[in-house]
C-alpha cells in the first residue's frame, strides 16, 4: 500500500511539472489522491462501525410478521392510557423521525417525564433502554410504559388487559401473533408485539452506503465531519454500527455537564437505578443515527441544536475546544445518519373497533 | 310498476301452486321479490342521500395538489402548539377514522375542549363546522385552532407563523402550494392547505355501493335498518350523501336530553353563539358517515355505544320506543356507513427539519 502510494506520489510529480508547463491544473490528479483518502476513511469506519444489521433480533422474542403487525397497530393505540390520550406513537412521532421534539416527553394527563424521549428507530441495539438504563430492553420498555406513572399512567397490566380484550378485534390478532397460547391477549403479549416491530425499524443512511463504499455518499464536509468525529475521539463511546448504546459513561468527565447545558435539575443518572456512587452522572451513550433530525439534545433535551451539542460534547467529554469550522463539520457528518424511515413505519394502521 | 308487480305476483301464486305440486321450494321466486325490494330500497335511499361526490370543493380554496401535499403535512405539525403537543392528528387521529376516541377532545397543556372531537372525514360538506357551528368552514376550523386557548393554544397567529418560517423547509413548499404569494408563510394559508388537505377526505363505504345498484353490499339486517331509519324519521335530519351537516336541530325535540344521556353540564348549543333564545339546545345534525368506528356519540361523548345513541335519538327526538330489533337493525346499517380511508390519510408525512 505504501509502495503504491510512493510510486503515486512519483508519479504526481512527474505529472505536475508536465502539466504545468501546458497551462493545465491538477484536478484529475488531486483526484486519485482524495480517492486513496476515501478509501482509508471508509476502511477506519467500517472497522470501528461496521455495517447496520438488516434488523435487532432478540432470542427472547423472535420476529415474526404476525407479531410485527400487531405490535404496528399497538404502536398507535391510545385507549390503554389512563386518560385515552396516550400510544406509543405520542412520544414517538415517525414524521419526527420517531422523537417528539420536546425537551421532556409528556405523558397522561400532562404529566412531564423525568427525561427526554429518544427516537426508537435502530434502538433495540442498545445494552439497555432509557437514558440511565432502568429498561432491560424494548420489550420491558414497552411493558412497563403501561404502568408507568408518567407515561401511560394505567393502575396495573390486569387493566390494560381488560381494555384490550373489550376491543374485539384484538382476540384475533393476538391468536395470530402468539398461536400456541391460550389466553394471549395480555400486556406481556402487547410488549413482545411492540418489541418485534421496533425491532425491525432500521434506518439505513448515506453513511452506510460511505461504508459499503460510495464514496460520493458524503459531502466534503461530511467526510471531514467523520474524520474529526474520529481524530478527536467522539467515538470512543459513540461506536458499533448505532454510534451508540453500547455503554454508560459519565456525561460531563473534564467539568460539569449542567455548567453548559444549564440543566435544572441536575440529573444524577444511573445513580439513580444503582445506587453506586461510581454511578453518578452516569448515562447511556445515546444512539447518534438519526441525531440530526431530533432535537431538543441529552438526557433533558436542555440543547436546542446539534452544533451546541458537539461543541458542548467535546467540551466536557475529552477537553477538547473544537473550532466553529469543526463544530460544523461533526454536525455535517451526523447529518449523513439521517436515514430512510421504513415504509411500514410511515404508515397508520387502522385500529379496531371500540365495540 | 304497480301493474308490473301486480303481474308478478299472478306469476307467483301460480308457479308456486305447480312448484309445490312437485315438492320445490320458492327460493328463486323470493329472490325476484327480494331484488325487488332491494331496487325500491335503493331508490329510496338515492333520493334522500344520493352520491358521495369525490372531493368538497370550495370555490374559496381550490384543492390543489400542492396545497393537499402541504396540508398533509401541516396536518401533523406539533411543533406550532403551545406544549408542542398538539397537530391536528391530535385529535383526529386517523386509525381511529379521524376522531380521537375521548368524550371531549384534549389539547395543549391538557385542556379539555367544550366538546367531542368529530372525525374530519367527510366534514367539509358541512354547512358549518364545530357541533355549535361556530366556525364557518374547515379552514376557518383550522385557523381558529391555531390560537383556540383549548386546542393548539397560541398567543397570536404571528407566534404560529414565526414558528412555521423558522422550520427551514417550509418556505419552499408553502411557495409551491401559494405561488403567487410574496410572503406565503401566513397562518391563512396554513388555514388554506389544511382545508384542500381535508376537502379531499372522503370515505366511500358499503352503502354508497348499494346505493350504486349493488344489491349486496348491504346485508339483510343493515337493509331493515335503513329502512328502519328512514320509515322511523332519522332522515329528516340526517339527508345528504353525508347523513347529517347540512342543518341545526334541537337536541331533546319531546324531552331534554340530559334525562337519557346524564350530561354534565346541559351545554346549551347554538345559543352560545347567536344569544337567541330560539337556539337553546340546537346542535348541528353531525354526519353519520363512520359513526360506527367513532364512538363515544353526541356533543359531549356522554354515550359510549352507537345502539344507546340510536335508541336515545328516536326517543327524544321523534318519541318514538324502538324495539331492541330495530335499533340492532339500524346500528346495523349505520355500520354499512364505515368507509375506506384515503391512502394520503393513513401516510405519516416527514416533517421537515427543526434547524
Amino acid at each position: 500500500m505504501n509502495t503504491t502510494k510512493n510510486i503515486k506520489q512519483n508519479r504526481v510529480v512527474t505529472l505536475s511539472s508536465l502539466l504545468s508547463a501546458f497551462g493545465l491544473s491538477l484536478v484529475c490528479v488531486s483526484a486519485l489522491s482524495a480517492a486513496d483518502a476515501d478509501v482509508d476513511l471508509m476502511n477506519k469506519a467500517k472497522a470501528i462501525f461496521g455495517p447496520l444489521p438488516a434488523s435487532m433480533p432478540s432470542p427472547g422474542n423472535p420476529i415474526t410478521p404476525e407479531k410485527v403487525k400487531l405490535g404496528n397497530v399497538l404502536f398507535w393505540e391510545s385507549r390503554i392510557s389512563s386518560d385515552g390520550t396516550v400510544s406509543c406513537a405520542k412520544c414517538h412521532p415517525m414524521g419526527l423521525y420517531a422523537a417528539d421534539g420536546l425537551r421532556k416527553a409528556i405523558g397522561n394527563h400532562c404529566k412531564e417525564n423525568p427525561r427526554n424521549s429518544p427516537t426508537i428507530f435502530n434502538a433495540a441495539s442498545q445494552i439497555s433502554e432509557h437514558w440511565i438504563g432502568n429498561r432491560t430492553s424494548v420489550e420491558d420498555q414497552a411493558k412497563q410504559a403501561l404502568v408507568g406513572p408518567p407515561s401511560f399512567g394505567m393502575p396495573n397490566y390486569e387493566s390494560v388487559e381488560k381494555i384490550l380484550k373489550g376491543i374485539k378485534g384484538y382476540a384475533a390478532m393476538f391468536k395470530e401473533a402468539f398461536p400456541a397460547e391460550m389466553d394471549p391477549v395480555t400486556a406481556d403479549n402487547f410488549a413482545k408485539a411492540v418489541g418485534a416491530f421496533e425491532r425491525t425499524l432500521m434506518t439505513p443512511a448515506p453513511f452506510d452506503d460511505f461504508m459499503q463504499g460510495n464514496a460520493s455518499a458524503l459531502t466534503g464536509q461530511q467526510k471531514r465531519g467523520l474524520r474529526a468525529f474520529m481524530d478527536t475521539g467522539c467515538m470512543t463511546c459513540h461506536f458499533s454500527p448505532y454510534l451508540g448504546g453500547q455503554m454508560y459513561q459519565k456525561f460531563g468527565v473534564f467539568e460539569p455537564y449542567e455548567k453548559y447545558t444549564k440543566s435544572q435539575p441536575v440529573d444524577e443518572g444511573r445513580f439513580a437505578v444503582t445506587k453506586n456512587p461510581s454511578d453518578k452522572y452516569l448515562f447511556k451513550v445515546p444512539v447518534l443515527r438519526n441525531a440530526a433530525e431530533t432535537p431538543p439534545y441529552f438526557h433533558d433535551g436542555s440543547v436546542d441544536t446539534l452544533a451546541d451539542a458537539v461543541a458542548i460534547m467535546a467540551k466536557i467529554q475529552l477537553a477538547k475546544d473544537l473550532t466553529k469550522e469543526q463544530v460544523g463539520d461533526i454536525a455535517a457528518f451526523l447529518s449523513s445518519l439521517t436515514g430512510k424511515i421504513p415504509e411500514a413505519a410511515l404508515r397508520v394502521p387502522i385500529l379496531p373497533s371500540a365495540e
